[in-house]
């Protein structure tokens, strides 16, 4: 074990950390439930406060026609010290089937588990840990370095609509150029292999979705009167939906696959250090019986480096107690859709029109709605010095040595490549998770030794970022 | 227009049957709902105070293991007077989606329509408007030949539990075999093509239903992280769905058709003979855009006499507001399937689960949950004498000739199979509904005409019944 002072004011100070976090996940700021609007506001309103706490000199909560975000900058007193961006987000995820979760979700529960303490929370990860610990890592990185100041002009913008797609983030940015000017994106919404496998993440895949509504009868109809003789929209939403897959597990939207970048040797080699027990994989995080889809990649490549379609929810008709002897006038699908380079979001819309055009069936009418916005996929450069100040910080965090930090592919999607658009900086990754804390799922957890080493790379990476020249 | 006594007394107390029926129909006998099981028992209490009221000697209340049916009876003073039992039902249909309903589906409203005045809501014809009319039918046959007895001794069972599938009343009737004891069971619970088209229901199909529950991942799954990797369980079901009928239309499920009587000659030339405009109908209470089934049927044939499978509800994953980015861990759907001669309702589980079993994909588990009962199919003999005194009855109060009396074939089931099954006693037909009363669907009407008509066949019923030899 490596010993450094970053460490050893972080160990003193872990109390703070989790008393923070506690506070924050008690607030449940669902941001694509309109009716948790006043929570997401309430959230935003105490990360502001936490910051002013930490010392931050500047904190400012900007609205947008959506949930609002907070803004944060801790000037650097040296001249030419380069300036950091860390991006998060502030809202989480909803939390049904509440059932199925073991403690109350907005009441931060700590558990014991096989590699240590965890704390189990909507959000103890995603993403409002993983911005909690930015707020003991930069106390730590004064303390370390006994400065007033840190080493680099440090800024925060933090969202509170991620979850819900990030649909006003991209003008935030535009409005808001100036103030976020910047020399590298620390983005904090990630995480790594495994506790004992420090890694970054290189890239993420974009994010687009669309709502399927088929309409048959103007009215329910009775089945006995009507059933066998007029289309029924559930009929013809489940062919639809059973033609999303070709039998190679292909997406056979039209156009789907003409921007997407072959995978390159180098990348299927990278990811190919990762360590990958797919029989574990699928007994624990997966929690499924078989693996399925794209046929010619590996499980790991189908999740971080190929596009996919997924439909999220899928509902019509009588879906209550006993039976209903009816053929219902409505059927409805939501999907969505991971994208990688060079896909981009406002392509999809048009492509799902196309296919449900191709695949619906004679006197089914069908509405797509597929709102703007989206997410488009992003990637860091593997060879940026910025990078290499990365892979130390973790390396110092988790007893490792540069070269042995993994580079992965995120399967999830964030609003990166809109900060990389609108502020042309480079991205780099520091995150906490991991693979099995069950983020947008329930009993959703931090490993809390993975948010104490968190706290101390992002002391580490004030410092080390600083060395890197503009 | 011909004139009888029965039909004076009729139209001399037409606003008993008009404030009879409002009342009943103020109460939401929903038997489907268990939240409703006190408006069905108070549906019942309703009723036999109504019958009481009427002057039958004997009204019971008959407990189930669900809902309570009513009994009553009366006796004629004729020796080896015939038995006849009218059969209906006194629950009624969800209302859901309540919002397409232009009055509360419980407040009965007069409304003028293009065939005169109509009275709007759940019930109306299905079925209190069908079994009300014989509460004042009763008495009209009674004033109009002078007795204090009817003709024929009347029974009536009407049942509580006939929209959810009639669950236990095949065991009623075995309980109570003695009492039901008939010559003649008169079903009240369907109607006729048109106003004009005086007509007599002599088939209706049989009816099962199931439930299946597909499960993928032990919990809602991270689409991000997880998404192209494994079996998504609403892929699973849309697949399984949308093999439910091969590319003619036919029902997919093994040794479906097995039982099924091929439609004679005569049968399609009585069917034929019934006026259908498919365009109206389309337009009208089909209100689709076109039809579509099995292949070599006509439309009359497919909702009368053919088997049919229709998924009367399907649900799974995120149904919200906004997106969520998940793989669900189940998806549901809700079948029911209309069954003609030979069909058997208890056949049906076993080829869902069959069938189930034949299209699920590698990863997925499959529930099936098909409850016991459901209904077989059944028919009237058309040469019988039964079949004439209905024919003259209707004749009379249609003002036109038995000969013009048409044959239907009733897409729509009940449990009159078990009748004829438990009492072994012939079946007829009177039911005075029409195929534009949207029952089963917001805004279900019943004509007030038919119904003042079916209360003087009821009346004209009893009489010529009488005249039937034992």
């Amino acid at each position: 074990m490596s010993s450094s002072a970053e460490r050893d004011f972080v160990t003193a100070h872990l109390e703070d950390l989790h008393a923070d976090l506690d506070a924050w996940l008690r607030i449940p700021s669902i941001s694509a439930d309109p009716a948790h609007a006043g929570d997401v506001r309430a959230s935003a309103g105490w990360l502001a406060e936490a910051l002013r706490r930490t010392g931050f000199p500047t904190v400012e909560i900007w609205d947008t026609p959506g949930a609002p975000a907070v803004f944060a900058e801790w000037p650097s007193a040296d001249a030419g010290a380069p300036v950091a961006l860390v991006y998060g987000h502030h809202d989480v995820q909803p939390v049904d089937p509440l059932e199925l979760w073991e403690h109350p979700p907005f009441e931060p529960t700590r558990v014991e588990g096989p590699d240590g303490p965890e704390l189990h929370a909507r959000g103890a990860i995603d993403d409002k840990g993983n911005v909690a610990f930015h707020l003991l890592g930069i106390r730590a990185h004064l303390a370390a370095t006994g400065r007033n100041t840190p080493a680099v002009t440090v800024k925060l913008v933090i969202e509170g609509e991620e979850e819900s797609g990030s649909p006003h983030f991209a003008d935030l940015l535009r409005e808001k150029r100036d103030r976020l000017d910047c020399d590298v994106v620390v983005v904090s919404d990630t995480g790594m292999a495994a506790p004992h496998l420090p890694s970054a993440v290189t890239s993420m895949r974009g994010l687009a979705d669309a709502e399927i509504t088929l309409r048959g009868p103007a009215v329910d109809l009775h089945s006995g009167s009507f059933g066998g003789a007029v289309p029924n929209p559930l009929h013809a939403l489940a062919q639809l939906i059973s033609a999303l897959h070709d039998d190679q597990g292909r997406v056979t939207l039209p156009g789907f696959y003409d921007a997407v970048r072959p995978l390159s040797e180098r990348e299927r080699e990278l990811m190919g250090r990762v360590p990958f027990d797919e029989a574990a994989w699928l007994a624990g995080p997966a929690a499924s019986r078989t693996t399925t889809g794209e046929a010619g990649f590996s499980t790991q490549e189908r999740i971080g480096a190929r596009p996919t379609a997924e439909v999220n929810g899928m509902w019509g008709g009588y879906t209550g107690p006993g039976h209903k002897t009816i053929i219902p006038a409505e059927a409805h699908a939501k999907l969505t859709f991971r994208l990688v380079a060079d896909q981009r979001p406002e392509q999809i819309a048009d492509q799902v029109r196309a296919w449900v055009d191709q695949h619906l069936p004679e006197g089914i009418e069908a509405e797509v709605h597929a709102p703007p916005g989206g997410v488009a996929p992003c990637a860091s450069d593997l060879d940026s010095p910025y990078m290499a100040a990365l892979l130390s910080s973790i390396a110092q965090a988790w007893d490792s040595s540069p070269d042995d930090v993994l580079f992965m592919k995120e399967g999830g999607s964030g609003p990166e490549a809109d900060l990389v658009d609108q502020l042309d900086a480079p991205l780099v990754f520091l995150g906490a998770g991991l693979p099995t804390d069950r983020i947008h799922s329930p009993n959703e957890r931090v490993l809390l030794s993975q948010l104490h080493r968190g706290a101390e790379a992002a002391a580490h990476l004030w410092r080390e970022l600083a060395t890197v020249a503009r």
